[in-house]
């Protein structure tokens, strides 16, 4: 499986994905999941994808290859991010309709999930997540926040924490253990963790990696866990 | 949907039921989801349910039918907790084939889960998860609870506190934080809570019911809440 988290604050945008794959538990490795698009200085767009793996590489491999060939419709020339979730959104059914034609008796799922993020020079940031028919929603002030993979184990952290007020450095804090809780419960989410943190009008983006031995990532997890266990005894 | 959780520990058994159920959000409604057994000094047997409501419920009317027309073979006649989830088992797959033949093309899913657990004289406390399919697994030292319905959301705070060693007023705390979070993230998971707290070797067992405005479950609740954005605020 695969936990990504995004969000969209007034300071700008989180987005982390876990880098665990698993086709059955005899086969875990571990591939990227985060991907950014930068057009120096006029847009960043930051990619998260949760499902089939083969699905998604090549959603990705697509995106990359529309801006190589320099498609008339790409990531690079799209007016809004509404049309870049469009544009992820239709190459996304495409490849899933792919495999699937390619594929008419098998049960294989060869669906995935993406949130989409970013800024346009001159536009709000922006978060999509969409889904495997192509459709998609839009971050808003009263959900600021999406997840998708293994999502329900995090999910009440951040529904207490986040807010569109909640500053960047806080946000990760609490995707971090929103992270944390998650790997402790299941086995298919699991280190590193790849994470972003995007600030607001920037159009500077860099993905930065958490290495299983993260050293800031370790004290919090066991802060949190001690914590947890100290509240837990002083409760009534 | 619903929430259920039990534990066997050192001291005794804890089960805890929400008593919400939805046939879609525009019919929710309030039933039982724990019933209790007893045979007054010689066992007591708890069950929760999630799943099927109709076929949740006709288990457990047949189990009582089984006792009142004093059949062969009823839980109060079983030599132990393994034939006691034997019975349950077979009870639950005979009714959910009973309705799936009935209707052959109909997409319902007429699947339940249940838990059961007790204790019979002169046998230790015991709980089995018994699935849709009649077999059944039991808790043990490495993993003394189990939980049925929406399940994620509450595993992570079950996952860090519960040992068999937990005493039961500690046990039953952690169960209601765990209620407090599903409830959170989860509208399909609602007040009020039936509980069990089960002293091994009483033999005598009564459910309580926290309603909606029960002043102990808001206390902690509130404090709970409190307390983890406190913790959050104080980390690194």
């Amino acid at each position: 499986m695969t936990y990504c988290i995004g969000m969209v604050l007034d300071e700008g945008v989180i987005m982390a994905a876990d880098t665990r794959t698993n086709a059955g538990v005899d086969h875990v490795a571990t591939f990227p999941k985060l991907f950014t698009f930068e057009n120096t200085g006029e847009r960043i767009i930051i990619v998260a994808t949760s499902g089939n793996l083969a699905t998604s590489q090549r959603v990705i491999s697509l995106l990359k290859q529309q801006i190589d060939r320099e498609e008339p419709v790409n990531l690079y020339t799209c007016d809004s991010l509404f049309q870049v979730a469009e544009l992820v959104g239709s190459t996304l059914l495409a490849s899933e309709s792919h495999y699937r034609s390619n594929n008419p008796m098998s049960g294989v799922d060869f669906s995935s999930n993406f949130l989409v993020s970013g800024q346009i020079l001159g536009h709000e940031p922006e978060m999509y997540h969409i889904y495997p028919e192509g459709n998609f929603i839009r971050t808003c002030q009263d959900t600021p926040f999406f997840q998708i993979g293994e999502s329900k184990y995090g999910k009440p952290i951040l529904d207490r924490i986040i807010t569109t007020e909640t500053p960047l450095n806080q946000a990760m804090k609490c995707a971090l253990i929103s992270f944390d809780s998650t790997m402790h419960s299941n086995l298919s989410v699991g280190m590193p963790i790849d994470i972003v943190i995007y600030r607001r009008d920037s159009l500077e983006v860099k993905i930065e990696r958490l290495e299983q031995d993260d050293r800031y990532f370790n004290r919090l997890a066991r802060a949190w866990g001690g914590g947890l266990r100290q509240l837990f005894d002083q409760l009534p």
